[in-house]
This record gives C-alpha cells, sequence and structure tokens, in this order.
C-alpha cells in the first residue's frame, strides 16, 4: 500500500539531498518501515535512499521489498556486490529464485567463493521445500566447549547468524547432537559443560520435507527455529519461526484462494495489470465453465421428461446446488482436517463411515424441508403431476444428491493428497461443478421412476 | 490424532507403576511430544502420568492438551492448584475461558492473589482482542540501569518470563520507553547505559486491537514478541511468536471453512459427536438449501416463458452458476486481500472500478465461449426457436451475469466489513446463491426481449 503521508516527504528529501535526514530514516526505522513507506519511490530513487544506510541496512531493508521491486531493484543498480553479501542466505537464495535464470546468474560472480557455492546448494533444493527454506546463517558450538567458551564463540557468531536465541551443538563430523538456548546459556554457571546442559530430544527436519509440514512442527512445539538435517543427521541449515509464519499465511491464502476458483495471485491484485489478472481469473473460470456446459447436455438428454412435466425443470437449479454445497462443505472440511495433520489419506475408511452417517442425516434433514416445498408447488405450475408423486421425488434427490456429493466432497481430497495433487483442488468449485453434472443424472433418474 | 505404538507402551507403565520409566518420559519428552502420546489416555491416567514430572513440568505439558482435555482434567484432578500457579497467564486466562463460568470461579480460589487479580484482569478482555492473547509474564528493565545491572535482572526474572529475548524498558511509572534484545546485551559492555542501547523504534499494539492485526503485526516486522500497551503507553503484556502463529492457523481455518460453508470447528470433527458435527452442518446447508428455494420461485415466475421455448431451461444451470463462481471468485479475492491487510473498505472506488473492467472482460470471454456453445444446439432440442437468436440470449446473459456476480462479490466483504461483520461471511456461498436467484431473472428478461 502506498503511502500518503511519507512518500511526499521522502521525494522532498530526495529532491533536495538531505542526506542527514535520509540517513536518518535509515538509521532510525524498522526496516519493514522504510520499505512501506518507499513504495511508491522509483528504482532510482530508492536506490538513492538506500545507499543513506550501511549495507547491512541496505539488505535488512531490501528483504522487506516484494520480489518483484527486489528484482526491479538488482536490474537498475550498480552497488549490488555489497549488499548482496550482507543479505541472509535464505533471502538472497529466494531473491535469486525469483529473477530470471540469466539474470540471476549473471549476480553469482558478485558474490564470494563460498557465499557462491551457499547459494547454489540452496538453489538446487525444490522450491517448496526445507531445504529452500532454511538459512544457513545459523550459530551453532562445539560438543566438548563449557559454558563460558559457548558465550565467547556465540558473541563471535552472532553478526553473521540470523537468530542466537537457539545454539546448535554438533560433534566433529558436523552430526546435530543436541541444542542449548541462549536462555540456558545464561542462566547457567560459566564452567558447565555443553554436553550437560544441552537438550537431547531434537525435533528436526529433513532438507527434502514439504515447507508446509515444517511450519506445522515448528508452531506444533512453539520452537523459535528447526533445524534442518541430510540423512546422517548432519545440521545443513535452520528454518526460523518468521519465515515459518508466512509460510502458513501463504498456504492459508493458497487454499483460500483455490477455494474460491482463483489461481496464486501472491502480489496485491490491485496493483497488478488489469491483462494479468483477466488472466488468472478468466482460466479458472473458464474452465468451470466449460465444465458446466456438460449441464445443457444433461439436461438435453432428458427433454422429454421436461416437456412432459415442466414443474420437474423449476427444481433443477435447487437440486444441483444442494450437490455443489454438500460437496464443498464436506471438502473444506477434509482438506482443513489434512492441512491441519489432524489426517491423513490412510484413514479414508473412518472417513468414509463418519460421512456416510453424517451425509445420510443431512440428507434427510434437506429432504424434508424440500418435501415440505414441493408439495406446496401451486397447482398453476403443477400440470398434470400429481402433488405428493413430485414432492416425494424431489425429497428423495435432494437426499440422495447430498448425500452423494458429501461422499464425492470427502473421498477426493484423499484421493488427490495420495496422487500427490495439492488437494485444495478438490474444495475448490471444480467439485461443485462434477456434483452439478451428476446430480442431474440422479434428479431425473428418480423422477422417470416415480412421474413418467 | 491417538498414537498407537506409543499408547499401549504408556498404558503399561500405568499399570505395571513403572514410576522411573513415567518419570523419564515426563523428563525427556518434549511436553508437545507427552501431551501428543498420551492422547488416549482416561483422565485418572493422565493425571498418574503428570504427577511424576515437576510442577513447572506438568503445566508445561497441560497447555498442548486440547482445552476439552484440560476442562475435563480439572473436573477430573485434585492437586491443581500447584499445577494453576505454574501455568502461564495467558494459557491460564484461555483455560479458564473455556470452562463452564461456575467451574473457572470456583478455581479462582486456588490461584495466589497476585495471580487471581491477573486471571481476572485478563478474562475480562474481549475473547478475540490483543488483551486476551497476551500474557502478563514478561522480563522488563528499568531505564536507569547498566547492561551488566540488566543481566543480572534478567537471571532473576528469567524463571518467571515467557520469553527473555526481547525486554521491555520501562520508565518510573511502567511507561514503555524502548527495549533491547538479549541478543544486543550479551554483545554489549558491561558498563553501557541500557538508555542507551535501546531501540526505541517502539511498535506496539493496543489492550482492545483485534489479534488478527497483532498477529500480521508481529509478523511484519519479524518480531519475536510485541508489547501490549494502554492508552497511556504503559506495558500490560506482551504477544509472543508462538501465539501468533496459532492465531494465524485459527483465522485461516475459520476463513477456509466459512468459504466451504462450515461453521467454526475448532477441534478434529472426526473426534466430534455425529451429533455436533450434523448440527454444525446442517445449518449452513439448510440456510442454504432455504435461500435456494427463491430459484423455484423465479422460475415459476417465468414458467410461460419456458413453456414456450424449451431450450431456454437447458441453459439454467450453466448461467447461474456463471453468476455463482465469478461471484465467489471476486468476493474471495477481496476478502483475502483484506485479511491480508492490502485492502480497507474505504479502498471500494478503486476495487469497483478494478472489477468493472475486469468482470466485463471476463463476462465478454464467457460470453464468446457460451455463444459458441449455444449456436452448436441441435436442431431436436431448438424446436421453433431461432438459433442464432438462442447463442445471443445466451451470451449476452453469461456476459451480464458474469458481470453482475463479479460486482456483487467484490462489493459484499467490503460492505460487511463496514458494518462490522465477518467479511469471510461473503466469500461463503451465500453470494453464490443470492446470485444464483438474480441470474435467472437476468436470463430470462433477456430472453423475454430477444427471443419471445
Amino acid at each position: 500500500m502506498i503511502n500518503p503521508i511519507f512518500l511526499p516527504e521522502l521525494r522532498a528529501m530526495l529532491a533536495e539531498g538531505d542526506a542527514e535526514g535520509l540517513a536518518g530514516v535509515m538509521r532510525d526505522l524498522h526496516p519493514a518501515t522504510i520499505a512501506e513507506f518507499s513504495e511508491g519511490l522509483s528504482v532510482s530513487e530508492t536506490w538513492r535512499l538506500l545507499e543513506h544506510g550501511s549495507v547491512e541496512r541496505q539488505a535488512a531493508v531490501f528483504v522487506y521489498f516484494p520480489l518483484a521491486k527486489q528484482a526491479a531493484l538488482v536490474r537498475g543498480g550498480d552497488r549490488l556486490a555489497g549488499l548482496l553479501e550482507a543479505m541472509a542466505p535464505d533471502s538472497r537464495a529466494e531473491l535469486l529464485r525469483s529473477l530470471p535464470r540469466e539474470v540471476g546468474e549473471s549476480l553469482l560472480p558478485l558474490l564470494s567463493k563460498d557465499e557462491r557455492q551457499d547459494a547454489c546448494r540452496l538453489l538446487s533444493y525444490p522450491p517448496h521445500s526445507a531445504g529452500a527454506l532454511m538459512t544457513t546463517d545459523f550459530a551453532w558450538l562445539p560438543v566438548d566447549t563449557t559454558v563460558a567458551g559457548a558465550l565467547d564463540l556465540v558473541r563471535k557468531q552472532a553478526p553473521a547468524s540470523e537468530t542466537i536465541y537457539y545454539l546448535y551443538v554438533v560433534d566433529g563430523e558436523r552430526h546435530l547432537v543436541g541444542f542449548v538456548s541462549l536462555r540456558d546459556l545464561v542462566l547457567a554457571e560459566p564452567a558447565v559443560r555443553i554436553d550437560e546442559l544441552m537438550r537431547r530430544d531434537l525435533i528436526t527436519v529433513r532438507a527434502q520435507e514439504d515447507r508446509e509440514d515444517v511450519a506445522r512442527k515448528l508452531s506444533k512445539y512453539d520452537f523459535l527455529a528447526i533445524p534442518v538435517v541430510d540423512a546422517e543427521q548432519r545440521l545443513l541449515g535452520i528454518v526460523t519461526y518468521d519465515d515459518a509464519i508466512d509460510v502458513v499465511v501463504q498456504e492459508a491464502t493458497e487454499d483460500v484462494l483455490r477455494g474460491g476458483g482463483v489461481g496464486p495471485l501472491v502480489e496485491n491484485y490491485l496493483e497488478l495489470s488489469y491483462w494479468k489478472v483477466w488472466r488468472n481469473r478468466a482460466v479458472w473460470l473458464a474452465c468451470l465453465f466449460v465444465a458446466e456446459l456438460f449441464t445443457f447436455t444433461a439436461l438435453a438428454y432428458f427433454e422429454d421428461e421436461m416437456a412432459k412435466v415442466l414443474a420437474l425443470s423449476l427444481f433443477v437449479p435447487l437440486c444441483i446446488s444442494t450437490g455443489g454445497n454438500s460437496g464443498s462443505q464436506a471438502a473444506t472440511l477434509i482438506t482443513r482436517a489434512m492441512a491441519l495433520g489432524q489426517m491423513r489419506p490412510r484413514d479414508w475408511r473412518r472417513v468414509l463411515r463418519h460421512e456416510l452417517v453424517v451425509g445420510t442425516a443431512l440428507g434427510l434433514t434437506l429432504g424434508a424441508i424440500g418435501f415440505v416445498r414441493a408439495s406446496l408447488t401451486p397447482a398453476a405450475v403443477l400440470d398434470s403431476a400429481d402433488r405428493w408423486m413430485l414432492a416425494a421425488v424431489i425429497a428423495q434427490s435432494v437426499a440422495l444428491i447430498c448425500l452423494w456429493g458429501t461422499l464425492v466432497g470427502s473421498m477426493l481430497p484423499l484421493i488427490f493428497r495420495r496422487l500427490g495433487v495439492d488437494p485444495g483442488y478438490a474444495s475448490s468449485p471444480f467439485v461443485a461443478t462434477f456434483v452439478d453434472v451428476t446430480g442431474i443424472v440422479i434428479y431425473f433418474s428418480i423422477a422417470k421412476v416415480f412421474l413418467l
């Protein structure tokens, strides 16, 4: 959001070349605030603001810009080397990942050899893995030191570490053997040995693990950071709580958007071009529209039945929306329960049994309401059809379609997850559309038996 | 989730009275792990496990139980006083809040006077406010001390503080004037004065602020904790990152569930009784069903038109689902953008202009597909209707309903927020249902002009 109050002030300072004022902004405000206030500045204006802070400060502000702006700044900047060195490894890897391949590769030579190797390794992990999320700037201790020695080490490592509140203890081969918190360290006697103080109940994640599982573990144990290890329990990096919060928010946004039939839109959509927003939304709406065309095909198939009893066609939207609503509801519940780690695909029998009971009860509830309403159909609309027969058809159809929607909606997310597809797609309008079409078939099949 | 491997082992230890083994479990495992493993234990079994740990340890495990289990343990326990004292104030308040009023009140006398007053104050804040989320166990420093003095104070306060990584600096009247991190403290020279070291760019929240805003602020600035102050900037408590993550997850769950037409279900729904699950889901489905009954009323109104051109009725589900889908899509986007703090109700003009353009483009896209499909209507279905006229009616209806759905879907969440209603309700199937009914009216009005 462009800040209407501070932006003109910043612009005025830049125009006047107010070095003292700009240095004050860079020094005194929180990096996130500086990034927010300068959102409306051009690339060259932003660089002119940034250069009034130290390289570390520049890097701190830089990571709070949206990735698109970071990329624009990279293309329009010539003082990049220091800034890239000063960025945290995980933020740097995220930026490199977001740049076009050739731009990213042209930046690598700006880094020192160690940083370059580190960046390449982080970039080699798949985008949504713990490895891609972790930082390699962690503080560590050898197992054979004392509290006093550890505090000395912490002071040395602090400037280059993302957090020094958790200190990971490794043996001679970099195997993770325990951890101590800075809290424990500050409270302990200086002569105590680290292997007596450290906690050994380690909770770790593998570099290949999905970032959602990482965030869930971190939040479950209320950790500040969680260590990432390889198959031999060697320490590769850590994921910190702030990145875990970002993951939770991003994944929730993806789930919500998919549930509403929108593709992932990471940025503020009011700031995207109409073209991009149209493309993102039109793809989904068009797919749903094409799928919904089958309702026409299904209805055309039952055209004769509709011509015979016109009242039947008046209940079509009611019957099919019942399936769509009950299907979305079940799919949403199951998808969310999986996202919260309460359920796995192998629980499908239990889910099926549960949804059979609940779906039947829900079907009977809606069927009863449907029966009452259909029995009140005005005589003019009824034509030659029998009032009670019509009510019975509507009640049975609504009940059966509701049960059918519930079962489809609850099983599809489990099947999707089993097949490695994001179960979020199952809670999207696609399930509703599928149940719409099959609902028409159920409805007219029942009508044929009882009314025609 | 009941753990199938460790539960029998725990049960065996309890049956054998294996005091050493149980003490080992309570000592060596992470409290969250102990709570997970003992999920299947009865109330008395759980108490027999807990009593093998220190009171602090008992409290640490206790807070990881679901609130329902905590409440059951409270009713079935007689060693509560120590445990309640040892719990963090925010967890204790959350437990008291979840208990029936008279049970909660019967527990208050078990607390010491200070703790009791504290609990009463925390309970007085509205449930979703910063005040209800905060803990009063924070570490603080007077402004006139030195680094060495501060480290001594931290060591004294550590056992009773939820975090000692952020230390809040207050003046003589408890006004918050700055903060230092333990990192800064450990790195600084012992003789440096706190008011030279402390950061003054304070980001605070008010006790009445919504917990979602609190979590958003904390995550925006990557804070470990954020201080809660009153109108005079006096420090009341802090909200820590782990509680903020919980809020983010809970609010996301609420949004997702509402989007799928389900009321909030905090617990694992497979573990709830069928009756509770049915009630929660039936209320929503029944409301939607009753609303959807108006599609029948609307269609009955256009019965004569349908009788004249039967092909019209075949396109009804297609036309109305277009409105539902485009409405849900727009509502989801706007609701999420507000949840992420990218948009406010006063931006409505900008949103309206944006959605007018995008909605028109989307309408034209779907209208074009509809035109093609309708022009391919089989002659048998067409009857006496003109093929091209029908195609024109479908194309215009789809385009207009899509635009209408988009506008309704984008404006409703803003209006809801303005009225103080959770905008999540607008992204729920209710909007889709509303647009369904109005879509029928749009469709047949256009058909009347061109076909009849």
